[in-house]
């Protein structure tokens, strides 16, 4: 379905370019738009181009920050012997919610990939292995997620990193708590069953 | 979830006041337009101050419109003694998709709904009666959608228009093209039988 009128259509077009936003959903997001008054939706072009201008990389760990550091790294209350590895923003979040991790982050923006041409110089190893050049390191929590790519990322990062004398760990594989066994794949069970612990 | 930046934390809020956007989608779109280039970021908010800007109601019909008459109302060939009446302008395109009708419309830009406090004046009835005055309008299609509002307001306007000789018809009701007859509801199944048509 397409509407006539340019500007409407064009709307549509850029809400449909999302990921997980399908026509009707772009359809009725531009109608929303349509209905805002003429304030509303300067305020809502102006937080796009805001967020976009605003917010940039954390130079140490590169989480996004609208500083230059972002609000982890400034922290002085923070354990600076631990990172977390984590591939996205979001992934820092989701930790940060359990307040059960008082270190530091670094966020790779992605995983590699090489069907998606992603090596490892396209994500953010490098300043990963730049920062540990002080010393101060001594453990790192490989928190990539438990997909193929996440998995060689965190591989490919052991290995790099097990010559420098620190330690690497990986986040614990098994069921998530409040699931049904029943329904648990077998990867996951049998990788429970292996990192089974005594109670 | 909230996020300690403010840029990103007023993105995710614009996108969840849309109607259907829970707060994790209004997360990833705003991750989405972090990762656009600074053009198409702009583009987009472009994009939808254009669409408030430029889009205006038609003067006859008030369908949306980017100039001061809609397609419809600009183009000589249709059939101008029909009037097809709609809640919304996404019903004009639903009802142009079908390819059966060559008549002109009517947006009212919603539905009498006392509950809302929207009465008869709230919506472009007004604008309705004043096209009539030429009479070159012979019928009037009610296609309100089949709710306790769509259905007022059809009734509403057909006792208006009655005194002036003008011809109002109602959308047929019955059992959709494909569905399951044992799944339709009882009013939808009772107004099918009512209108049975011989074959």
């Amino acid at each position: 379905m397409s509407y006539n009128l340019a500007p409407l259509q064009n709307l549509i077009d850029q809400f449909e370019r999302m990921q997980g936003i399908g026509n009707k959903t772009a359809q009725r997001m531009a109608f929303y738009v349509l209905s805002l008054s003429d304030e509303e939706a300067e305020v809502f072009a102006k937080a796009i181009t805001d967020a976009h201008t605003k917010i940039k990389q954390c130079k140490i760990c590169c989480d996004l920050a609208d500083e230059e550091l972002c609000p982890v790294c400034k922290d002085e209350s923070r354990d600076r012997s631990v990172i977390c590895v984590v591939e996205d923003p979001r992934d820092v979040v989701a930790i940060e919610r359990t307040h059960e991790y008082n270190g530091m982050y670094h966020v790779l923006h992605g995983a590699i990939s090489p069907m998606d041409n992603i090596g490892p110089d396209q994500i953010r190893i490098k300043e990963l292995i730049s920062r540990l050049g002080d010393g101060v390191c001594e453990e790192i929590i490989m928190a990539t997620n438990p997909t193929v790519e996440g998995e060689a990322t965190a591989m490919y990062i052991s290995r790099l990193l097990k010559p420098m004398g620190i330690t690497v760990s990986r986040l614990a594989y098994g069921v998530p708590v409040g699931a049904d066994l029943e329904y648990a794949d077998e990867v996951t069970l049998s990788r429970a069953l292996k990192g089974r612990s005594l109670i």
